[in-house]
């Protein structure tokens, strides 16, 4: 799946034509993911990443669809819910800020949605397809590795944050 | 860190110098994490991880210790276990047979061990450190491009099912 197939209340920012790649650039520049990001490599990733806008209570994604970009928040908040096995919708968590990374794990495994993210604010978030990260491997694996590196380090945080609360409850 | 600095009774069966890679070799290629690696891949791979075997009852880490290799287990099997908040220790997964990957939390964030790994029966893995897998990200991108989508894919795979019964909790 190359793009992404948002409902009619998101509103691209950018144009796939670079015409906003300034803005972007400025946004995501600060991010702690890009950090270790040449300025160099900051100018393809705004170039290659599209950028949206949401009102509050519109479902960025939905559990069990099928798509594989990853979205990086930029302004506003999310919701994360999830049916359980009896299909009562649990709020898994909520995030609010910049830098947070949605949607990587379907971008991972290209299995279906894990949770329902909805925004609870108006929200601006920057997303990566499959396909250009693909493509940003082959170009430039140095920058590949680095954002695969982040990935690991923020599913490795999930991990134990999960996993401490889990072993709560054996 | 540069090494795993292991209990005295786990024995190292390769000794740095290529001497049992041939055997390391036989046991890695089978490995569905290392299945899309070339021949020659495997081979540096090969000389690269470095293989031990321990006898059931013996800790390959300890939760809260600090060292950053990640594990490939290879025959046997493990207990991970953890202690919760009351210092009850919890039995949070057991594990078997050739692939599992373990360690890879530490190896990615550089924190503390989340969790003890015991053997529960003879046990053969083979040891990647995070000075040898930055080495491969150095000098092989291609190599290291893979395995970090592997432990990207096995990481996700985790928070998947530790996701979905921490949602049953709520």
């Amino acid at each position: 799946m190359a793009e992404a197939n948002f409902d009619a209340r998101i509103k691209g920012l950018s144009d796939g034509q670079g015409r906003f790649s300034d803005q972007i650039h400025a946004m995501i520049e600060r991010l702690p993911m890009f950090m270790k990001c040449s300025r160099e490599e900051i100018e393809a990733l705004a170039a290659i990443m599209k950028v949206y806008q949401a009102p509050p209570g519109v479902a960025l994604v939905e559990e069990g669809e099928h798509s594989d970009f990853m979205m990086v928040l930029l302004e506003g908040g999310v919701r994360i819910v999830k049916e359980d096995s009896h299909h009562q919708r649990k709020i898994i968590a909520s995030v609010v800020g910049a830098g947070t990374l949605l949607g990587e794990m379907s971008m991972a495994d290209g299995e279906p949605r894990f949770a329902t993210c909805v925004t609870t604010s108006p929200t601006t978030f920057a997303v990566l397809t499959r396909d250009s990260l693909d493509r940003i491997i082959q170009e430039r694996p140095a920058l590949g590795v680095r954002i695969l590196e982040q990935i690991v380090k923020i599913l490795t945080q999930r991990l134990r944050q999960t996993g401490s609360k889990f072993a709560e409850y054996l």
